[in-house]
């Protein structure tokens, strides 16, 4: 596909590949709410999906299983099914014209493909060579208020603890958290079957696999795309992820150490007008980011702008967003509005 | 009250300030299962729980309001009703001869008073002028992990985020989670009372009251009660604290940048031999510790034991404590117990 911006009323052909998973039907409602240009819409998933219909603008569309000829004539295809659906059919995608943006693990490092938060380095989505990768739902909501901070003063390190929600795991791990909570309060043993450990009422490390060094995939995740979005490979991050019994919206504890000194009220003033960003900081009310109130929202919120009290050059922040919106399914849409060049 | 090691056998006049409180129980039932040595117990708590009785070693007591004359003879008063109740009362009973093991923050600072952790500095109780006081529960549940480590190579900086159960603000600060956690999963509003926010499904900044740097005070308590007991005015600590919807035990994700370089090889050497410490760090089943699984135990549990990606010199550590036990009652009974030489 090429796009140009002579067409800027060209419609596209969508195709969404993991339509009935949580970020893939988050999708489908920000194609809506966004009115994207869409010529026509094709909905993926796999088997298990088979028999549901999917609603969009006004319309019931039947899921199919992807196969060979799923994406004749798609201009941009949505992937988010997994890793090792993106691995066999992203490619066959492109084989067919298509762009695909891919909101699993398995391109992201790759350097010939972009990787891209579009308040970042949208500069980076017309490198691509086919496939544009969306990064991993806690480094987005991370780096979407690190960013504006980076680059008025370079970051040495980041120190950040996640409290991740249920619905980074699916929705049927959001389910889990619903019906063990239920059971604890009944007095009923807690059944599990998504996660390797009890949610309701209870917290664990997150629930990926641990590296030779003792880091789950979550903590590289974050670690080497931070350092790939930001384009700075000496970036310290020292990152712990963590589970809690949220339904939806990530939130994380960040230090940051600057080169330079940095104040408080200067990554205040930085943080108001920051694009995606929105500030609530009453220490007054005791008012701060909560993922009750950011689920469902556009921008990362973020509050407790202080400054470390042992050092000039370093400033505590906590942040709280939307991981299937801004995290996942909107970065994404976002992206697709930058490559047709409609923002 | 003066202790001399020839009275092993002497038994003690003991008296729990705060009796019907989560902590005033625990307390309870930790002299219990201690065998404390008591000759007599007395049972005080402010007037909404007049009527009350509470049960101890198979005899019921009825529950009073302190008065002048409450701590006549009192041996040995256990303290944890709350900043301004020991303020009030404490001078008296020290007055009337008793030593105070006071679980509140009004004298934790104080420079004529001990604060003490039985693993780490219990030569300061023996300089107590009648009273001795007990760290704030996330304080313990980091500093036991923490000082062994410490000891063979000197912690330049903690950077913490703590993960604190309702159980920290009290009995009622569990029962608001339970029954707003009933009220979500049946569609009603969760109505808010101990908490300032919703707890259910939801996580918030500690609610505690700022100050004017923007710190909390959980987190200022973290941060000079560390200096205190460490002896260490230089150490910083970078904290944010948290409260999330779980009943009981406080969690912590803990970085430590060190003087010299730290192995994740020898942490774990070091810790698995350190009083009040239990190792449970098995990155193959994702197994680490747990706030439910914590719970009711006297260790502070420690896992996630790993070197800094980016520095040979910092460790991270993930803690889980059961802030009832360990972090209040416990840790109180313990100074009572080598106070009477009886350890």
């Amino acid at each position: 596909m090429s796009f140009k911006t002579s067409e800027l009323h060209r419609r596209y052909h969508v195709a969404i590949l993991g339509a009935t998973g949580a970020v893939g039907r988050e999708m489908v409602r920000i194609l809506e709410e966004r009115k994207f240009p869409v010529q026509s819409i094709r909905f993926l998933a796999s088997r298990r999906s088979l028999g549901k219909k999917v609603r969009f603008r006004g319309r019931y569309y039947s899921v199919s299983v992807p196969s060979r000829n799923a994406f004749k004539g798609v201009d941009i295809l949505l992937a988010s099914a997994g890793k090792e659906v993106s691995r066999k059919f992203a490619p066959l995608a492109v084989r067919e014209g298509a762009v695909v943006i891919d909101n699993t693990s398995c391109f992201r490092l790759d350097p010939k493909v972009p990787l891209v938060i579009p308040e970042i380095n949208p500069a980076e989505i017309k490198k691509h060579r086919g496939i544009i990768a969306n990064p991993n739902c806690s480094t987005i909501v991370m780096l979407v208020p690190i960013y504006p901070l980076e680059r008025v003063n370079p970051i040495r390190r980041i120190v950040v603890a996640t409290y991740q929600s249920a619905s980074g795991a699916g929705a049927r791990a959001m389910e889990e958290l619903r019906t063990q909570s239920r059971d604890v309060l009944a007095g009923r043993p807690a059944r599990r079957s998504t996660f390797p450990h009890q949610i309701a009422f209870n917290l664990f490390s997150h629930n990926s696999q641990i590296g030779r060094e003792g880091y789950n995939e979550e903590e590289t995740k974050m670690i080497n795309e931070t350092r790939k979005i930001l384009g700075r490979k000496d970036i310290a991050v020292s990152v712990t992820c963590v589970r809690v019994p949220v339904f939806r919206a990530h939130s994380e504890a960040i230090y940051l150490d600057f080169k330079r000194p940095m104040s408080a009220a200067r990554a205040r003033r930085i943080l108001r007008k920051a694009p995606g960003v929105k500030v609530v900081d009453d220490p007054r009310r005791n008012t701060f980011p909560m993922p009750l109130e950011v689920s469902g929202k556009d921008e990362v919120f973020v509050g407790r702008i202080r400054q470390d009290l042992s050092s000039g050059r370093s400033i505590g922040l906590f942040v709280s967003g939307d991981q299937i919106r801004k995290g996942a399914a909107l970065n994404a849409i976002q992206i697709a509005e930058r490559l047709i060049g409609n923002v």
